[in-house]
């Protein structure tokens, strides 16, 4: 039997990105503490940005928030999770992302290619409100896990405040309650001795 | 600090649904063969829908279906996952899962309690061009990936060709061509040996 090339495309596509399960973040899962996957991470955004979307500084587009963390991270499948406090893996870490995006997308029907690197190219530059809101989203989740797991992440690498703060005060730019909220997260978890101070 | 109660709400459920992630489904990842869990499953399903909806047989609202897929199985973090082959488990399936969407949905503020209810009760009832458009994508992406790892799963619990018929034919109602290519699918499955006939 014989299926449009279109649909098996698509298909390839979708099980091509079964891996994305498989690519492991430092960020640890609240109940059995193990590393939690890229998988994993951007349902949890998905779903994040369903029931927070009011606190964006700015009217936001659900729909394209929402696609916009779903594929975010599938360039990782190429090019590997690089954690964010690795110094070394960020000199390089935009380069191999975008070779990355060049080999993934282009393996879907040309039109959803140009979707996906839209999606992806606009997540990246964070320029509109509903970039700037996904960002804001992708850094809080880990703080709140990293809280709820008491710091175990950042205790393991040794993480300080000000590098929690120099990485995470983005998501003012997305939503400030929800920064303000993730500075007092911040400050509690120092108290706590899950952060250096 | 204080933050609106609402907040605090909205922060304790996304945080109650990292368990999601801990929920183990039957079908295997393609590359490790490990069980994949729900999180893991919903993000695939809201991926695929953006990819696919252009095979629902009737034009859907893409936010809803992907609304849909993200939330549909978090009741299983209460109620826990039924194999869908098991037919004991099968029994009580309904009322445990209502009774676990009683307890769950309601730790949200309640509009969004209601907005999360109403989302998994059309899901459910599978009356609406969204919902079984989204019920085809639960039932293919189990079907895609019992296939691509040569019937593991299926030859694990003896399964036959007419029990997947059975559980899967409903795949028509989002959507034909889907249908089509999910029997030709099956045929090649028992042909391979993947299934019993």
């Amino acid at each position: 039997m014989s299926f449009p090339k279109r649909l098996q495309k698509q298909l390839d596509f979708i099980m091509r990105i079964d891996d994305l399960k498989q690519i492991i973040r430092q960020t640890l899962l609240i109940s059995d503490r193990r590393q939690e996957n890229d998988a994993e991470h951007s349902w949890h955004l998905a779903t994040m940005a369903i029931l927070l979307q009011e606190y964006s500084n700015v009217e936001v587009d659900l729909l394209r928030v929402v696609q916009m963390v779903l594929i975010h991270d599938i360039i990782e499948i190429e090019a590997g999770d690089t954690f964010c406090y690795d110094k070394e893996g960020q000199i390089d870490k935009k380069a191999r992302e975008i070779e990355a995006a060049n080999k993934i997308f282009t393996k879907l029907p040309s039109d959803q290619a140009i979707h996906f690197r839209k999606l992806w190219d606009e997540f990246e530059t964070t320029l509109t409100p509903e970039a700037k809101f996904a960002a804001a989203l992708d850094r809080l989740q880990p703080l709140l896990q990293n809280f709820r797991t008491d710091g175990e992440s950042w205790l393991k690498h040794g993480i300080t405040r000000k590098q929690v703060i120099e990485r995470n005060h983005h998501i003012s730019e997305g939503s400030k309650l929800l920064w303000e909220y993730a500075t007092w997260l911040i400050d509690e978890s120092v108290n706590r001795g899950y952060l250096k101070d």
